[in-house]
Protein backbone atom coordinates (compact mmCIF):
# COMPACT_ATOMS: atom_id res chain seq x y z
CA UNK A 1 0.00 0.00 0.00
CA UNK A 2 1.26 3.69 -0.58
CA UNK A 3 1.08 6.27 2.00
CA UNK A 4 -1.96 6.37 3.93
CA UNK A 5 -2.98 10.26 2.30
CA UNK A 6 -2.27 9.07 -0.89
CA UNK A 7 -5.05 8.45 -3.25
CA UNK A 8 -5.17 5.42 -5.33
CA UNK A 9 -6.78 6.21 -8.75
CA UNK A 10 -9.27 3.22 -9.45
CA UNK A 11 -10.68 1.86 -12.78
CA UNK A 12 -13.27 -0.77 -13.68
CA UNK A 13 -13.18 -2.15 -17.63
CA UNK A 14 -16.86 -3.61 -19.27
CA UNK A 15 -16.52 -6.52 -21.68
CA UNK A 16 -19.42 -6.04 -24.17
CA UNK A 17 -19.61 -9.15 -26.15
CA UNK A 18 -21.82 -12.29 -26.69
CA UNK A 19 -18.46 -13.59 -28.24
CA UNK A 20 -16.16 -13.83 -24.90
CA UNK A 21 -19.27 -14.97 -23.57
CA UNK A 22 -19.70 -18.31 -25.74
CA UNK A 23 -15.67 -18.69 -25.94
CA UNK A 24 -15.64 -18.25 -29.77
CA UNK A 25 -13.05 -15.74 -28.65
CA UNK A 26 -9.98 -15.41 -26.67
CA UNK A 27 -10.24 -12.03 -24.96
CA UNK A 28 -6.88 -9.41 -25.30
CA UNK A 29 -8.81 -6.37 -23.89
CA UNK A 30 -9.09 -7.28 -19.90
CA UNK A 31 -4.73 -7.83 -19.92
CA UNK A 32 -4.40 -4.52 -22.42
CA UNK A 33 -6.45 -2.33 -20.38
CA UNK A 34 -4.72 -3.43 -17.31
CA UNK A 35 -1.41 -3.36 -18.01
CA UNK A 36 -2.26 0.42 -19.76
CA UNK A 37 -3.32 1.16 -16.27
CA UNK A 38 -0.22 0.31 -14.61
CA UNK A 39 1.32 2.80 -16.04
CA UNK A 40 -1.00 5.26 -15.98
CA UNK A 41 -0.45 4.92 -12.05
CA UNK A 42 -4.52 3.63 -12.01
CA UNK A 43 -5.13 0.45 -10.69
CA UNK A 44 -7.86 -1.86 -12.42
CA UNK A 45 -10.38 -2.76 -9.62
CA UNK A 46 -12.89 -5.12 -10.96
CA UNK A 47 -13.94 -6.29 -14.82
CA UNK A 48 -17.05 -7.78 -15.78
CA UNK A 49 -17.89 -9.00 -19.23
CA UNK A 50 -21.60 -8.83 -20.48
CA UNK A 51 -24.02 -10.03 -22.92
CA UNK A 52 -24.67 -7.80 -25.89
CA UNK A 53 -28.40 -6.70 -24.21
CA UNK A 54 -28.75 -2.74 -23.37
CA UNK A 55 -29.62 -3.57 -20.39
CA UNK A 56 -27.58 -5.66 -18.73
CA UNK A 57 -24.58 -3.29 -20.02
CA UNK A 58 -26.62 -0.71 -18.80
CA UNK A 59 -26.93 -2.11 -15.42
CA UNK A 60 -23.22 -2.55 -15.18
CA UNK A 61 -22.03 0.85 -16.43
CA UNK A 62 -24.19 2.11 -13.79
CA UNK A 63 -22.82 0.39 -11.17
CA UNK A 64 -19.19 0.25 -12.05
CA UNK A 65 -18.87 4.14 -13.26
CA UNK A 66 -20.47 4.95 -9.40
CA UNK A 67 -17.80 2.36 -7.54
CA UNK A 68 -14.73 3.55 -9.24
CA UNK A 69 -12.82 6.92 -10.38
CA UNK A 70 -12.67 5.55 -14.41
CA UNK A 71 -14.83 2.77 -16.40
CA UNK A 72 -13.18 1.67 -19.69
CA UNK A 73 -15.98 -0.10 -22.02
CA UNK A 74 -14.46 -2.52 -25.00
CA UNK A 75 -16.82 -3.57 -27.59
CA UNK A 76 -20.35 -2.91 -29.40
CA UNK A 77 -19.33 0.68 -30.77
CA UNK A 78 -19.29 -0.84 -34.55
CA UNK A 79 -21.42 -0.28 -37.09
CA UNK A 80 -23.95 -3.32 -36.96
CA UNK A 81 -27.42 -4.31 -35.60
CA UNK A 82 -25.65 -5.96 -32.32
CA UNK A 83 -23.65 -2.91 -31.68
CA UNK A 84 -25.62 -1.30 -28.74
CA UNK A 85 -22.68 -0.26 -26.63
CA UNK A 86 -24.11 3.58 -27.33
CA UNK A 87 -27.70 2.91 -26.62
CA UNK A 88 -26.98 0.88 -23.65
CA UNK A 89 -24.06 3.89 -22.36
CA UNK A 90 -27.11 6.90 -23.49
CA UNK A 91 -29.64 4.74 -21.24
CA UNK A 92 -27.66 4.66 -18.24
CA UNK A 93 -27.42 7.98 -18.41
CA UNK A 94 -30.42 9.57 -19.01
CA UNK A 95 -29.54 10.91 -22.31
CA UNK A 96 -30.48 10.91 -25.93
CA UNK A 97 -28.05 9.27 -28.28
CA UNK A 98 -27.47 12.15 -30.76
CA UNK A 99 -24.65 12.23 -34.21
CA UNK A 100 -21.59 14.05 -33.03
CA UNK A 101 -20.58 16.46 -36.05
CA UNK A 102 -16.85 15.39 -35.79
CA UNK A 103 -17.26 12.04 -35.60
CA UNK A 104 -19.64 12.67 -38.70
CA UNK A 105 -16.61 14.51 -40.48
CA UNK A 106 -14.11 12.09 -39.72
CA UNK A 107 -16.39 9.20 -41.39
CA UNK A 108 -17.08 10.60 -44.22
CA UNK A 109 -13.28 11.92 -44.80
CA UNK A 110 -12.53 8.12 -43.80
CA UNK A 111 -14.47 6.70 -46.36
CA UNK A 112 -14.88 9.40 -49.18
CA UNK A 113 -11.97 6.59 -50.81
CA UNK A 114 -13.40 3.56 -49.22
CA UNK A 115 -16.91 3.26 -51.05
CA UNK A 116 -18.92 6.28 -49.08
CA UNK A 117 -20.69 7.08 -45.80
CA UNK A 118 -24.07 5.00 -45.72
CA UNK A 119 -26.29 4.49 -43.06
CA UNK A 120 -24.26 1.80 -41.39
CA UNK A 121 -21.25 3.88 -40.89
CA UNK A 122 -22.86 6.47 -40.01
CA UNK A 123 -23.80 4.86 -36.97
CA UNK A 124 -20.41 5.17 -35.35
CA UNK A 125 -20.80 8.60 -35.30
CA UNK A 126 -23.67 8.15 -33.08
CA UNK A 127 -22.95 9.46 -29.42
CA UNK A 128 -24.37 9.71 -26.16
CA UNK A 129 -25.71 14.12 -26.20
CA UNK A 130 -22.94 15.29 -24.14
CA UNK A 131 -20.00 13.18 -25.55
CA UNK A 132 -16.51 13.75 -26.38
CA UNK A 133 -14.28 12.01 -29.08
CA UNK A 134 -11.02 9.18 -28.88
CA UNK A 135 -9.09 9.85 -32.24
CA UNK A 136 -8.12 6.24 -33.63
CA UNK A 137 -6.20 6.38 -36.17
CA UNK A 138 -6.33 2.86 -37.55
CA UNK A 139 -10.40 2.28 -38.40
CA UNK A 140 -11.58 6.19 -38.22
CA UNK A 141 -14.09 5.52 -36.19
CA UNK A 142 -13.49 7.44 -33.06
CA UNK A 143 -14.14 5.77 -29.32
CA UNK A 144 -16.25 7.91 -27.05
CA UNK A 145 -16.01 9.85 -23.70
CA UNK A 146 -18.61 11.15 -21.59
CA UNK A 147 -18.00 11.94 -17.88
CA UNK A 148 -15.51 9.50 -16.37
CA UNK A 149 -16.21 6.68 -19.04
CA UNK A 150 -14.49 5.81 -21.97
CA UNK A 151 -15.65 3.26 -24.55
CA UNK A 152 -12.97 1.84 -26.92
CA UNK A 153 -13.75 -0.83 -29.91
CA UNK A 154 -13.58 -4.34 -29.13
CA UNK A 155 -10.73 -5.08 -31.65
CA UNK A 156 -7.76 -5.16 -29.47
CA UNK A 157 -5.61 -3.47 -32.09
CA UNK A 158 -8.29 -0.53 -32.10
CA UNK A 159 -8.70 -0.29 -28.42
CA UNK A 160 -4.75 -0.22 -28.32
CA UNK A 161 -4.92 3.06 -30.48
CA UNK A 162 -7.20 4.43 -28.38
CA UNK A 163 -5.78 3.61 -25.50
CA UNK A 164 -2.57 5.38 -26.74
CA UNK A 165 -4.63 8.40 -27.45
CA UNK A 166 -5.59 8.95 -23.95
CA UNK A 167 -2.26 8.09 -22.73
CA UNK A 168 -1.30 10.67 -20.11
CA UNK A 169 -4.45 12.44 -20.60
CA UNK A 170 -6.15 11.09 -17.13
CA UNK A 171 -5.16 11.89 -13.63
CA UNK A 172 -3.80 8.63 -11.16
CA UNK A 173 -1.02 8.10 -8.61
CA UNK A 174 1.94 6.77 -7.93
CA UNK A 175 2.49 3.84 -10.34
CA UNK A 176 2.31 0.27 -8.89
CA UNK A 177 5.70 -1.35 -9.25
CA UNK A 178 6.32 -4.92 -9.40
CA UNK A 179 9.37 -7.19 -9.45
CA UNK A 180 9.30 -11.13 -10.20
CA UNK A 181 11.18 -13.90 -9.02
CA UNK A 182 10.75 -17.44 -9.86
CA UNK A 183 11.70 -21.09 -9.94
CA UNK A 184 11.24 -24.53 -9.66
CA UNK A 185 9.84 -24.63 -6.67
CA UNK A 186 6.64 -26.35 -5.34
CA UNK A 187 4.66 -23.16 -3.33
CA UNK A 188 3.68 -25.08 -0.85
CA UNK A 189 7.20 -25.33 0.06
CA UNK A 190 7.35 -21.62 0.85
CA UNK A 191 3.96 -20.36 1.70
CA UNK A 192 5.36 -19.32 5.39
CA UNK A 193 8.28 -17.70 3.85
CA UNK A 194 6.08 -15.74 1.46
CA UNK A 195 3.36 -14.41 4.33
CA UNK A 196 6.26 -13.54 6.77
CA UNK A 197 8.06 -11.42 4.27
CA UNK A 198 5.18 -9.79 3.18
CA UNK A 199 4.15 -9.42 6.67
CA UNK A 200 7.78 -7.59 7.39
CA UNK A 201 6.81 -5.34 4.31
CA UNK A 202 3.90 -3.24 4.74
CA UNK A 203 4.01 -0.96 1.62
CA UNK A 204 4.24 -4.20 -0.38
CA UNK A 205 2.18 -7.05 -1.55
CA UNK A 206 3.33 -10.27 -2.77
CA UNK A 207 1.59 -12.69 -5.08
CA UNK A 208 2.31 -15.88 -5.63
CA UNK A 209 1.49 -17.50 -9.11
CA UNK A 210 2.31 -21.64 -9.95
CA UNK A 211 2.92 -22.90 -13.33
CA UNK A 212 3.36 -26.66 -14.60
CA UNK A 213 5.88 -26.58 -17.62
CA UNK A 214 7.62 -29.06 -18.94
CA UNK A 215 6.43 -31.69 -16.85
CA UNK A 216 7.46 -29.37 -13.92
CA UNK A 217 6.23 -27.83 -11.01
CA UNK A 218 7.34 -24.31 -10.18
CA UNK A 219 6.24 -21.00 -9.39
CA UNK A 220 6.91 -16.96 -9.63
CA UNK A 221 6.56 -14.74 -6.95
CA UNK A 222 5.21 -10.98 -7.80
CA UNK A 223 6.43 -8.37 -5.40
CA UNK A 224 3.85 -5.04 -6.14
CA UNK A 225 4.63 -1.81 -4.24
CA UNK A 226 4.22 1.74 -5.18
CA UNK A 227 7.21 2.63 -3.59
CA UNK A 228 10.54 1.81 -5.29
CA UNK A 229 12.69 1.05 -2.27
CA UNK A 230 10.33 -0.68 0.34
CA UNK A 231 9.75 -2.82 -3.31
CA UNK A 232 13.60 -3.88 -3.31
CA UNK A 233 13.91 -4.37 -0.01
CA UNK A 234 11.00 -6.92 0.57
CA UNK A 235 12.73 -8.68 -3.03
CA UNK A 236 15.96 -9.18 -1.24
CA UNK A 237 14.07 -10.17 1.74
CA UNK A 238 12.23 -12.93 0.02
CA UNK A 239 15.64 -13.99 -2.32
CA UNK A 240 17.92 -14.59 1.09
CA UNK A 241 15.15 -16.76 2.71
CA UNK A 242 14.69 -18.88 -0.71
CA UNK A 243 18.85 -19.15 -0.23
CA UNK A 244 18.55 -19.86 3.40
CA UNK A 245 15.69 -22.51 2.43
CA UNK A 246 18.30 -24.01 -0.50
CA UNK A 247 16.21 -23.30 -3.30
CA UNK A 248 17.47 -22.58 -6.38
CA UNK A 249 15.97 -18.85 -7.64
CA UNK A 250 15.85 -16.52 -11.24
CA UNK A 251 15.21 -13.07 -10.62
CA UNK A 252 13.17 -11.79 -13.11
CA UNK A 253 11.18 -14.89 -12.83
CA UNK A 254 11.01 -18.14 -15.39
CA UNK B 1 -34.06 -17.80 -28.72
CA UNK B 2 -35.28 -21.65 -27.80
CA UNK B 3 -39.00 -22.27 -27.62
CA UNK B 4 -40.71 -20.25 -25.19
CA UNK B 5 -41.33 -23.06 -22.61
CA UNK B 6 -37.56 -24.36 -22.24
CA UNK B 7 -35.18 -23.23 -19.67
CA UNK B 8 -32.08 -21.49 -20.56
CA UNK B 9 -29.74 -22.54 -17.98
CA UNK B 10 -27.21 -19.39 -16.38
CA UNK B 11 -23.94 -19.48 -15.59
CA UNK B 12 -21.71 -16.73 -13.89
CA UNK B 13 -17.52 -17.02 -13.78
CA UNK B 14 -15.74 -15.33 -10.73
CA UNK B 15 -12.35 -15.18 -12.06
CA UNK B 16 -10.28 -14.39 -8.60
CA UNK B 17 -7.18 -12.98 -8.84
CA UNK B 18 -4.47 -9.93 -8.63
CA UNK B 19 -2.69 -11.33 -11.63
CA UNK B 20 -5.26 -10.63 -14.03
CA UNK B 21 -6.26 -7.68 -13.10
CA UNK B 22 -2.73 -6.44 -12.84
CA UNK B 23 -2.06 -7.00 -16.51
CA UNK B 24 0.62 -9.65 -15.65
CA UNK B 25 -1.33 -12.86 -16.73
CA UNK B 26 -3.37 -13.42 -19.64
CA UNK B 27 -6.71 -14.93 -18.50
CA UNK B 28 -7.32 -18.21 -20.58
CA UNK B 29 -10.32 -19.28 -18.01
CA UNK B 30 -13.30 -17.18 -19.56
CA UNK B 31 -12.82 -18.52 -22.86
CA UNK B 32 -12.22 -21.91 -21.48
CA UNK B 33 -15.50 -21.97 -18.87
CA UNK B 34 -17.44 -20.54 -21.63
CA UNK B 35 -16.62 -22.98 -23.97
CA UNK B 36 -17.24 -26.20 -21.93
CA UNK B 37 -20.41 -24.73 -20.41
CA UNK B 38 -21.72 -24.57 -24.49
CA UNK B 39 -21.13 -27.94 -24.17
CA UNK B 40 -22.83 -28.74 -21.26
CA UNK B 41 -26.35 -26.59 -22.63
CA UNK B 42 -25.24 -23.79 -20.40
CA UNK B 43 -25.03 -20.68 -20.76
CA UNK B 44 -21.85 -17.98 -19.47
CA UNK B 45 -24.14 -15.19 -18.47
CA UNK B 46 -21.92 -12.94 -16.65
CA UNK B 47 -17.85 -12.99 -15.83
CA UNK B 48 -16.61 -10.52 -13.45
CA UNK B 49 -13.00 -10.50 -12.19
CA UNK B 50 -11.85 -9.25 -8.67
CA UNK B 51 -9.11 -9.29 -6.84
CA UNK B 52 -7.58 -11.47 -3.71
CA UNK B 53 -10.09 -9.47 -1.12
CA UNK B 54 -12.44 -11.37 0.95
CA UNK B 55 -15.09 -8.90 0.75
CA UNK B 56 -14.91 -8.25 -2.58
CA UNK B 57 -15.20 -11.66 -3.33
CA UNK B 58 -17.76 -12.38 -1.09
CA UNK B 59 -20.02 -9.83 -2.59
CA UNK B 60 -19.25 -11.09 -5.90
CA UNK B 61 -20.20 -14.93 -4.95
CA UNK B 62 -23.26 -13.55 -3.55
CA UNK B 63 -24.49 -11.22 -5.95
CA UNK B 64 -24.21 -13.98 -9.07
CA UNK B 65 -24.93 -17.27 -7.40
CA UNK B 66 -28.25 -15.93 -6.39
CA UNK B 67 -28.66 -14.34 -10.02
CA UNK B 68 -28.12 -17.66 -12.37
CA UNK B 69 -28.38 -20.90 -11.87
CA UNK B 70 -24.69 -21.88 -11.16
CA UNK B 71 -21.72 -20.15 -10.35
CA UNK B 72 -18.15 -21.09 -10.85
CA UNK B 73 -15.00 -19.60 -9.59
CA UNK B 74 -11.12 -19.74 -11.03
CA UNK B 75 -8.31 -18.80 -8.73
CA UNK B 76 -7.65 -18.59 -5.07
CA UNK B 77 -7.85 -22.08 -4.02
CA UNK B 78 -3.54 -23.13 -3.35
CA UNK B 79 -1.70 -23.51 0.00
CA UNK B 80 -0.30 -19.61 -0.06
CA UNK B 81 -1.26 -16.72 2.20
CA UNK B 82 -2.74 -14.95 -1.22
CA UNK B 83 -5.34 -17.91 -1.37
CA UNK B 84 -8.10 -16.74 0.42
CA UNK B 85 -11.24 -17.68 -1.65
CA UNK B 86 -12.54 -20.68 0.66
CA UNK B 87 -12.75 -17.69 3.30
CA UNK B 88 -14.47 -15.88 0.92
CA UNK B 89 -17.01 -18.22 -0.09
CA UNK B 90 -17.27 -19.20 3.08
CA UNK B 91 -18.12 -15.79 4.95
CA UNK B 92 -20.47 -15.52 1.46
CA UNK B 93 -22.19 -18.18 2.21
CA UNK B 94 -22.26 -17.39 6.55
CA UNK B 95 -20.49 -21.43 7.16
CA UNK B 96 -17.26 -22.01 8.79
CA UNK B 97 -14.33 -23.22 7.39
CA UNK B 98 -13.42 -27.09 8.03
CA UNK B 99 -11.38 -29.61 6.94
CA UNK B 100 -12.77 -31.97 4.60
CA UNK B 101 -11.54 -35.23 5.70
CA UNK B 102 -11.34 -36.82 1.86
CA UNK B 103 -9.39 -33.86 0.69
CA UNK B 104 -6.94 -34.24 3.49
CA UNK B 105 -6.90 -38.14 2.69
CA UNK B 106 -6.19 -37.28 -0.72
CA UNK B 107 -3.56 -35.14 -0.01
CA UNK B 108 -1.79 -37.16 2.43
CA UNK B 109 -1.12 -39.55 -0.08
CA UNK B 110 -0.31 -37.28 -2.63
CA UNK B 111 2.40 -35.43 -0.64
CA UNK B 112 3.75 -38.84 0.72
CA UNK B 113 6.26 -38.58 -2.31
CA UNK B 114 6.20 -35.48 -2.40
CA UNK B 115 8.13 -34.40 0.88
CA UNK B 116 5.17 -34.74 3.08
CA UNK B 117 1.86 -32.58 4.14
CA UNK B 118 2.76 -28.94 5.63
CA UNK B 119 0.10 -26.90 7.11
CA UNK B 120 0.61 -25.23 3.82
CA UNK B 121 -0.33 -27.93 1.89
CA UNK B 122 -3.60 -29.06 4.32
CA UNK B 123 -4.42 -25.34 3.37
CA UNK B 124 -6.04 -27.06 0.32
CA UNK B 125 -8.02 -29.20 2.48
CA UNK B 126 -9.97 -26.64 3.43
CA UNK B 127 -13.62 -25.71 2.61
CA UNK B 128 -16.86 -24.14 3.33
CA UNK B 129 -18.59 -26.42 5.62
CA UNK B 130 -21.08 -29.13 3.61
CA UNK B 131 -18.43 -29.06 0.79
CA UNK B 132 -18.12 -31.72 -2.01
CA UNK B 133 -15.26 -32.33 -3.78
CA UNK B 134 -14.29 -31.91 -7.34
CA UNK B 135 -11.72 -34.10 -8.44
CA UNK B 136 -8.23 -32.66 -9.88
CA UNK B 137 -5.96 -35.73 -11.28
CA UNK B 138 -2.97 -33.44 -12.03
CA UNK B 139 -2.13 -31.60 -8.90
CA UNK B 140 -3.78 -33.72 -5.73
CA UNK B 141 -5.87 -30.44 -4.56
CA UNK B 142 -9.45 -31.41 -5.17
CA UNK B 143 -11.61 -28.38 -6.38
CA UNK B 144 -14.80 -27.48 -4.02
CA UNK B 145 -18.78 -28.08 -4.91
CA UNK B 146 -21.27 -25.91 -2.46
CA UNK B 147 -24.45 -25.51 -3.40
CA UNK B 148 -24.49 -24.64 -6.72
CA UNK B 149 -21.01 -22.68 -6.36
CA UNK B 150 -18.26 -24.44 -7.90
CA UNK B 151 -14.37 -23.32 -6.85
CA UNK B 152 -11.78 -24.32 -9.42
CA UNK B 153 -7.95 -23.78 -9.39
CA UNK B 154 -6.58 -20.42 -11.07
CA UNK B 155 -3.82 -22.92 -13.23
CA UNK B 156 -5.54 -23.27 -16.51
CA UNK B 157 -4.66 -26.58 -16.78
CA UNK B 158 -5.64 -28.15 -13.56
CA UNK B 159 -9.10 -26.04 -14.03
CA UNK B 160 -9.66 -27.83 -17.10
CA UNK B 161 -9.31 -31.29 -15.03
CA UNK B 162 -12.33 -30.07 -12.36
CA UNK B 163 -14.27 -29.06 -15.65
CA UNK B 164 -13.62 -32.54 -17.04
CA UNK B 165 -14.87 -34.03 -13.57
CA UNK B 166 -17.99 -32.20 -13.78
CA UNK B 167 -18.40 -33.25 -17.19
CA UNK B 168 -22.11 -34.35 -17.75
CA UNK B 169 -23.14 -33.79 -13.87
CA UNK B 170 -24.96 -30.31 -14.30
CA UNK B 171 -27.91 -29.82 -15.54
CA UNK B 172 -28.53 -28.04 -18.49
CA UNK B 173 -30.77 -27.29 -21.65
CA UNK B 174 -30.51 -27.86 -25.72
CA UNK B 175 -26.88 -26.62 -26.26
CA UNK B 176 -25.84 -23.62 -28.42
CA UNK B 177 -25.41 -24.48 -31.57
CA UNK B 178 -23.48 -22.01 -33.90
CA UNK B 179 -21.83 -21.79 -37.67
CA UNK B 180 -19.73 -19.07 -39.01
CA UNK B 181 -19.27 -17.41 -42.45
CA UNK B 182 -16.79 -15.03 -42.97
CA UNK B 183 -14.80 -13.17 -46.18
CA UNK B 184 -12.88 -9.90 -46.44
CA UNK B 185 -15.96 -7.75 -45.96
CA UNK B 186 -16.72 -4.63 -44.50
CA UNK B 187 -19.45 -5.05 -41.94
CA UNK B 188 -20.36 -1.60 -42.82
CA UNK B 189 -21.03 -3.11 -46.04
CA UNK B 190 -23.46 -6.15 -44.63
CA UNK B 191 -25.58 -4.36 -41.95
CA UNK B 192 -28.67 -4.00 -43.24
CA UNK B 193 -27.90 -7.98 -44.80
CA UNK B 194 -27.57 -8.75 -40.78
CA UNK B 195 -30.04 -7.13 -39.49
CA UNK B 196 -32.53 -8.45 -42.25
CA UNK B 197 -31.65 -11.64 -41.88
CA UNK B 198 -31.59 -11.61 -38.50
CA UNK B 199 -34.97 -10.14 -37.82
CA UNK B 200 -36.58 -13.19 -40.14
CA UNK B 201 -34.99 -15.71 -38.24
CA UNK B 202 -36.63 -15.12 -34.53
CA UNK B 203 -34.45 -18.72 -33.32
CA UNK B 204 -31.26 -17.53 -34.28
CA UNK B 205 -28.75 -14.52 -33.30
CA UNK B 206 -26.12 -12.91 -35.56
CA UNK B 207 -23.03 -11.76 -34.44
CA UNK B 208 -20.69 -10.05 -36.63
CA UNK B 209 -16.98 -10.00 -35.55
CA UNK B 210 -14.28 -7.53 -37.48
CA UNK B 211 -10.70 -8.10 -37.96
CA UNK B 212 -8.08 -6.07 -39.39
CA UNK B 213 -5.22 -9.10 -40.17
CA UNK B 214 -2.26 -9.13 -42.94
CA UNK B 215 -3.36 -4.58 -43.58
CA UNK B 216 -6.94 -6.08 -44.91
CA UNK B 217 -10.36 -5.97 -43.08
CA UNK B 218 -12.21 -8.66 -42.63
CA UNK B 219 -15.32 -10.09 -40.49
CA UNK B 220 -16.83 -13.10 -39.64
CA UNK B 221 -20.36 -13.42 -39.03
CA UNK B 222 -21.23 -16.18 -36.44
CA UNK B 223 -25.05 -17.24 -35.96
CA UNK B 224 -26.31 -19.11 -32.99
CA UNK B 225 -29.16 -21.09 -32.10
CA UNK B 226 -30.63 -24.21 -30.14
CA UNK B 227 -32.47 -25.03 -33.49
CA UNK B 228 -30.81 -27.15 -36.15
CA UNK B 229 -32.98 -26.51 -38.45
CA UNK B 230 -33.45 -23.31 -38.11
CA UNK B 231 -29.42 -22.44 -37.52
CA UNK B 232 -29.14 -24.19 -41.06
CA UNK B 233 -32.08 -22.20 -42.74
CA UNK B 234 -30.92 -18.69 -41.25
CA UNK B 235 -27.00 -19.39 -42.25
CA UNK B 236 -28.46 -20.09 -46.02
CA UNK B 237 -30.16 -16.95 -46.20
CA UNK B 238 -27.22 -14.96 -45.15
CA UNK B 239 -25.12 -16.71 -47.80
CA UNK B 240 -27.65 -15.93 -50.43
CA UNK B 241 -27.92 -12.32 -49.27
CA UNK B 242 -24.00 -11.85 -49.40
CA UNK B 243 -23.78 -13.67 -52.94
CA UNK B 244 -26.96 -10.91 -54.20
CA UNK B 245 -24.32 -8.34 -53.06
CA UNK B 246 -21.42 -10.01 -54.95
CA UNK B 247 -19.18 -10.41 -52.33
CA UNK B 248 -16.71 -13.45 -51.47
CA UNK B 249 -17.32 -15.25 -48.77
CA UNK B 250 -16.32 -18.76 -46.71
CA UNK B 251 -18.12 -21.20 -45.05
CA UNK B 252 -16.86 -21.97 -41.50
CA UNK B 253 -15.24 -17.81 -41.17
CA UNK B 254 -12.08 -16.89 -42.10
Amino acid sequence: MPGKQEKIWTAALLVIGDEILSGRTQDRNIAQVASWLQVQGIRLAEVRVVPDVIARIADAVNALRTSYDYLFTTGGIGPTHDDISVDAVAAALGVPVVIHPEARAILEDYYQTRGGLNEARLRMARVPEGAELIPDRMSGAPGIKIGNIHMMAGVPAIAAQMLDALTGTLEGGAPLLSDTVGGWIKESEVADLLREVEKAHEACQIGSYPFFREGRTGANFVIRSTDAGELARCMDALCDGLAAKGLEFTRGGI
